[in-house]
């Protein structure tokens, strides 16, 4: 039987990712990664996870090994709901839908908004997840400029602005550059959001993991009715849970919700009874200190060791927080040919060129510092230099 | 901002049910309900769901709460390679991606075959939350005319067979009839599958709750190159997990691992594990007996209540295995406008009319009766036998 031809467009349209594929021996233990996304596993906490499980399968587990609603756990999202009112809008239950993870969120995103051929605009670079989840709907995709402050809203044309369904944006720490948002971009972004009717996407799974400064305020503080703000608790707890949310206006999660329930029921019943248990007391408050201190470390192990190494023309950004930094490399160097070579001496990257939606520079990488220990960076910096430098 | 005019038609064309909003008062204590669609939460094996998550967070906290692979946790996918493999067909670990429970088997096929008005074959009447999944891709639902035995393929033209991308079934008990396909529908459906290079789509979810005998072989075992099977454990350990599988031939497989990376990533990894802790040494085999017990004592209850009271002209079918039966009403009543006067009495039943993807018979309704007591089952029949009697 030939299946491919019983395959729809969206799924055709899906292609094998040379750089997976040369990702793969990553996951030799020889091989000094900077190409991953996993948050430090020191940083999750056995402890508080292993007895809210305990608590929770011990006074009520029939109830959470059971089906549940769409929504979530209603104290889980008032929860939500509280947190996201501290930053100044206020946000109700209602509001919140938990998720299986972000990437569900951006799944959902797509299912609710886009239909072929409609205008998405998002940073540049941005998500490489976000491009997967709504590329199955088929947009079609505008890059706003962007750089060290962020996206430029500035350089968004007002039809660009009024032709779009959502400008999608990760204004803390993105992945993939590290880049945040600057308080002026922020008013600005909001200014033009407003003046175009235009709805905005703020993903925000790094928010929380600055390193000096928090960042400043949220879009959904400030444009609650035009804002959809996705969360995860992926960065702050652990990601092997599958557990994020949704803060929309209400029509909106309400739309969320029944695009969920046909998607996937609703989100597992005791990772939410679980998680809520860990948070419900403050926990979040005392814990993500800790990680803050582990990767502003990480950060500057990696930032002294770019500086010691790299050749002239390489240039990096100085991340505020998160778990990423973005390298230019000079004009004419190619990051995707050059990692081959990089895996060749048992070091690994991620190209900057699936990040880029239309129009990619090619000399761009992302590098992750939060896994690597620090004598492991120093000697895989040393070995990119090398290789950028010949 | 208004924002229903940013929908998607897709998500436009998702209605709010009135049958969902009648039901709602469901909730209520008072109410008999056997409008739901759970499992008996006193077969979930508590102790040996506690046992496993203490196991998994001992010994392997880090890796169980961290990110893990797309296509699922390779020792659980080669248990169900192996399990699969019992019945005739051998299937490889490559066939098997774990997914976040069966209604996202639904939306990845969906994703993975259907554009905008491609044939989608079903049973008459079938599984609601397929008809939603599927409604998402918008698809052209025709439906193969279905009885007592199951689907009868016989009553499918060449034409439709030919122009569809695959055909939808539920052979074993299904939701909403509890009929199971016989095994000449089985074997005819092979002969005309092959006879018109027809992919068919096999949702297991309640196969291993037969009564007392096993149903006939899967059609997965009597054609592997032509069927994608799913499987959850949302029946056999407990739904509030979210786990289930899909095996499908080894290029299908690895289109529904790219959909479903840019879906949610990969599915729980902690619930993954635990998963496989409670079943890899064939727990399932000591524990699905209890639950066969349990639903066909159930079903004997609701079935000799409904002997008892039931006017002339109202017809249920006798399940061999599964959680539902069907009733037909006499021509010309209306299940659907009988509920409302169903749950002023306090009992609560689907009506059939959303199962079917056409022409609905409005004279039909679900009843569940697996979490009933069996007092209140026989209450609630007797109650229902006056409406439907008056």
């Amino acid at each position: 039987m030939s299946y491919s031809q019983l395959f729809s467009q969206r799924a055709t349209a899906i292609k094998s990712s040379v750089i997976r594929e040369i990702l793969k021996v990553t996951a030799n233990p020889d091989v000094i990664s900077f190409a991953g996304g996993l948050p430090a596993p020191e940083s999750f906490p056995v402890a508080q996870m292993k007895a809210a499980f305990d608590k929770v399968l011990v006074t009520d587990a029939q109830s959470a090994l059971q089906y549940s609603t769409t929504d979530g756990y209603a104290p889980l999202r008032e929860w939500v709901a509280s947190r996201m009112s501290t930053d100044g809008a206020t946000i109700t239950p209602d509001q919140v839908i938990i998720v299986s993870g972000s990437q569900q969120a951006l799944d959902l995103i797509g299912k609710v908004f886009i239909d072929e051929g409609d205008t998405v605009l998002v940073e540049t670079p941005t998500y490489l997840g976000a491009l997967q989840a709504f590329s199955l709907f088929a947009p079609k995709f505008v890059s706003v400029a962007s750089d060290e402050q962020g996206l430029d809203a500035s350089q968004l044309t007002a039809e660009d602005a009024q032709a779009a369904k959502f400008l999608y944006a990760l204004p803390n720490f993105q992945n993939p550059t590290g880049r945040m948002m600057s308080e002026e971009r922020r008013a600005k972004l909001v200014e033009v959001a407003r003046a175009n009717d235009l709805l905005v996407v703020e993903d925000d799974p790094y928010g929380a993991l600055w390193y000096q400064a928090a960042p400043p305020a949220s879009l959904l503080s400030r444009m609650p009715e035009r804002v959809i703000h996705m969360g995860s608790f992926s960065k702050v707890l652990a990601p092997g849970l599958r557990l994020g949310y949704i803060v929309a206006p209400v029509e909106i999660a309400r739309k969320f919700e029944q695009a969920k329930q046909a998607t996937d029921l609703h989100t597992s019943t005791i990772a939410q009874r679980v998680v809520y248990e860990v948070v419900k007391d403050g926990f979040l408050d005392e814990h993500i200190p800790s990680i803050r201190t582990l990767y502003h470390g990480q950060a500057q192990v990696m930032l002294e060791a770019l500086s010691e190494h790299m050749p002239n023309g390489v240039v990096w950004n100085v991340p505020a927080g998160g778990m990423f930094l973005w390298v230019t490399l000079p004009d004419g160097l190619n990051a995707e040919k050059l990692l081959e070579k990089a895996v060749a001496r048992n070091v690994a990257y991620v190209p900057g060129t699936p990040f880029y939606a239309n129009v990619a520079q090619d000399n761009t990488l992302r590098l992750a510092f939060v896994t690597v220990p620090a004598e492991k960076i120093r000697h895989g910096v040393a070995q990119l230099a090398q290789i950028f430098g010949e």
